[in-house]
């Protein structure tokens, strides 16, 4: 199927009005809803440099000497004799691997610097690496919450309504696995089940977990009939990524490694992200929890190159640091910052796609949910990210995806958009005609200039109330959170699935069907 | 009196903790608050340029005309005179100037590109442009509020609780202004009283507002009583400084020139700012704004070197735009950020010390009030900021001083400080050989490397809450606004005044009823 056959649904009319200057701005997917137009999102300016270029080259140094010195466990028979076969220093009997500089080195340099990834709906691809930047919404909470409801275990129900919302936010423009777990389909199938939900409820791409040969096989499979494309077209195409987390410190588990040969094999995008706790699983210096982070990545990526050179690869970094009073994890803090920062200048380093998240540590969606999650966005997008996982619904250090974080979230990224957005600088824009006919002491509100372009001038928010005080308090004093919860409701009741051919649907559910009845996959992992 | 002589009290002791290394970081003002040390903050990496230099010089080419082709409307007759005599084209019988390109840039030529403000207490000088950046507290509510008393107008009480929080907090390094208005005292003598309570309340640089002559008289000489010096001395070190608004559209108004007048002539630092609200006093294009900005902005930075060449003169920018459903003013905007960046790129392009702002819109202190703050810092940072005015209480568009913000924002401020402080790179903080203790599949927690530094090795918030769910439950579910609350309740429980000599104190006690007795300044501005 190609995309002159599929005929316009709600996501491709968004699409038209992708923006050419301004007109397209307020393009809306659904008519209650006033959003921007589905797009590739650029960074327009030159990231921020944390270190100078001696500083980043001793974290680059001092991890070449871990991995050299130290090495890595990997737990993998198969993975070992590859990197023996591709020079790693692997003694029998041992499951520690050592790699040259050299080695590392050589192999990374023929990962891709920029690739695309492939949706069903091909206005959907997006473009990792360069100056791009994508959006992806949160992953892999185990509970969920809205405020009527409140805390909850994952469920289908919750899990398929968060990617209803993924789908019908233009800004959010990939899902990044599951926003919740869904806890009531057993682990053997649950990932048919999902996955199948990812490409009928959606048509962006999407992520399938590394947890077994079968569970990468089944994604890339349903990636496949969701785009009507061959195998030899797949494997030039990746449609589907996964993200390898190491196991901090220096360990490269089965799944990881088998997730690593399935994906890359089969050209296939895999993000190698270390989470590097400093003071936990990393050291209490955020330039040592760097230096590991980037040891880490560096072996996994490497690993990539080897399964197959050339295979789509990007770099992932999960620094933050724990409270050092309770040992919990915490989030979008001054030292996640710092590590967001340096994270992308190593990724630019080696000339690969940078991923990064947004995370707050919050329990509720008050200040602090608000400022965590801020923070993290100036780090991800002042740090060059060029994919910002968990960038929506997350909540409670990632324990928890919840609905108006969610509304939070899609509001915060479309602001950011906007501030991505060039400013017009045309000779109208600069407006000296138009301050000429105002004068001093004018008033600009009524003129033709302002008249002509109010209406798409500025970004209008989903949340944040302007109200004067007196107006906000006969209302009854509404937090952003009590506007949220009423948004998620009303957007979620105007959903409408993608359209998707008959044919691809009878294959796609004969596949997964299939596999159903098969038993699924090992639950043993 | 001189430093020496100035025996040590709390503010002194915390600076002598300044750190060199990390040893200082949580030296505490009160033993109930953990806060780092006062101390000049600067910004390390570059700026971030949204514009390309050709960009930046349409923007500076169009306000250029601006000034020369429509003028500027002046409504001051000495303003004027001065304006002729250095070459601006004054007509007989008309307020309206108009400039050359050239005169105005030989002008501001003369201007200082970094320049410090002296404070009574020698420890607290600050130095403004370079890379150094400032944070002061918010200034020039009519309201206030806190969870218990809810809104209020301004009282000499609030005013004096405002204070002293400036004072006790070392990251608030400067006040910028009255945080909230007292208008329970007269306003002939508001400013004596006033004045007199940040001199003796804090002992940090402050500022005076620029409402006739007598009122700018007024705070030079409280200033220059409370440190103890000359008038020959206070000429050649600026003890105040004063923020001149300009009429936007292009009006520069009598109490304004008036006040450039009067500090500039003695050596006092001025802060010129337009309140260019893009779609109101300013064009609805974000570009037409800046123009207007950097037009009114270089025509009273002009004026002060008119009035003393090498006056110390910064150059402030305040562009956002309005709800245009309703006309209200909107911060902490994706447009409100672009044009702070872009006022930084200006204010360098110009050797000017940058002044920007802290802001919200929004009512109450929720995840709006955080999100629109954080935007505002990320664009304070991210453009190069030198002074942050509104660092600290801002709510409901500067229309309120709230406590409970002004703890949240306390809090945002250290995290921002700390994202400031350079990351240790040394070879014990690469953590190889931590590393190489730990192995892969170990655990950080207990070492040696981790026991010796996890006291100071992260920055403790003061409102994020980061125990569990369960915990925080079972604790009442409290959001920061609650603990905000507590905190500064708290906080201002164990206020100690700053030392002052007694012979100062009687001098300024004199100076001041002296002048209320003569019945303070007129009240027809």
């Amino acid at each position: 199927m190609t995309a002159a056959l599929q005929p316009a649904e709600p996501a491709l009319a968004t699409d038209r009005a992708r923006r050419g200057g301004r007109a397209g701005k307020r393009a809306a997917g659904s008519a209650a809803f006033d959003q921007p137009a589905f797009r590739q999102l650029k960074i327009p300016f030159t990231p921020t440099k944390l270190l100078s270029d001696d500083e980043l080259e001793s974290i680059h140094l001092a991890s070449l000497r871990v991995l050299k010195e130290i090495g890595v466990d990997v737990l993998h028979d198969e993975a070992r004799r590859i990197m023996k076969a591709h020079g790693a220093d692997v003694r029998e009997g041992e499951v520690r691997v050592r790699f040259d500089a050299d080695m590392i080195l050589d192999l990374i340099s023929h990962a891709p610097s920029e690739f695309t990834i492939h949706a069903r709906n091909p206005a959907h691809d997006l473009r990792f690496g360069g100056n791009n930047t994508i959006f992806a919404q949160m992953a892999s909470a185990p509970n969920c919450s809205d405020l009527d409801g409140g805390r909850r275990p994952g469920n289908q129900r919750d899990y398929r309504n968060f990617l209803k919302l993924a789908q019908m936010h233009n800004i959010l423009q990939i899902t990044g696995g599951y926003p919740v777990e869904p806890i009531d389909i057993h682990p053997s199938v649950r990932h048919l089940e999902c996955i199948r939900d990812l490409a009928i409820l959606t048509d962006k791409p999407f992520h399938a977990y590394s947890l077994g040969k079968e569970r990468n096989l089944d994604g890339i499979e349903i990636a496949r009939i969701a785009r009507g494309i061959s195998r030899e077209q797949m494997m030039e195409e990746p449609s589907l990524f996964t993200i390898i987390n190491t196991n901090s410190p220096l360990k490269l588990d089965v799944p990881m490694m088998e997730g690593i040969i399935q994906m890359s094999s089969m050209g296939q995008i895999v993000f190698v992200t270390p989470f590097t706790l400093s003071g936990a699983m990393a050291p209490v210096t955020i330039a040592g929890a760097l230096v590991l982070q980037n040891a880490e990545a560096l072996a996994g990526i490497a690993f990539t190159q080897m399964v197959r050179k050339g295979a789509p690869v990007g770099y992932g970094g999960f620094t933050s640091n724990v409270d050092m009073k309770s040992g919990a994890p915490a989030f979008g803090t001054p030292e996640y910052m710092k590590a967001q920062l340096v994270g992308g200048q190593l990724a630019r380093r080696y000339n690969l796609p940078y991923r990064t998240s947004n995370t707050c540590a919050a329990n509720t969606v008050d200040a602090q949910a608000a400022y965590e999650s801020v923070f993290s966005l100036w780090g991800v997008i002042q740090g060059g990210g060029n994919f910002m996982m968990h960038g929506a619904g997350w909540l409670e250090g990632g324990l928890r995806c919840s609905y108006e974080k969610m509304i939070l979230d899609i509001d915060l990224l479309q602001m950011v958009a906007e501030f991505l957005t060039p400013l017009d600088l045309s000779e109208d824009a600069l407006a000296v005609d138009a301050i000429r006919d105002v004068g001093p002491g004018g008033h600009f509100f009524g003129t033709p200039h302002t008249q002509s372009r109010y209406k798409t001038a500025f970004y209008s928010p989903i949340l944040s109330d302007w109200r004067n005080f007196e107006t906000w308090a006969e209302a009854g004093s509404p937090t952003a959170m009590e506007k949220a919860n009423r948004v998620w409701k009303e957007r979620l009741a105007s959903y409408e699935e993608p359209y998707m051919d008959p044919a691809i649907r009878e294959e796609l559910d004969a596949f997964v069907d299939r596999r159903i009845a098969e038993g699924g996959a090992p639950t043993d992992f």
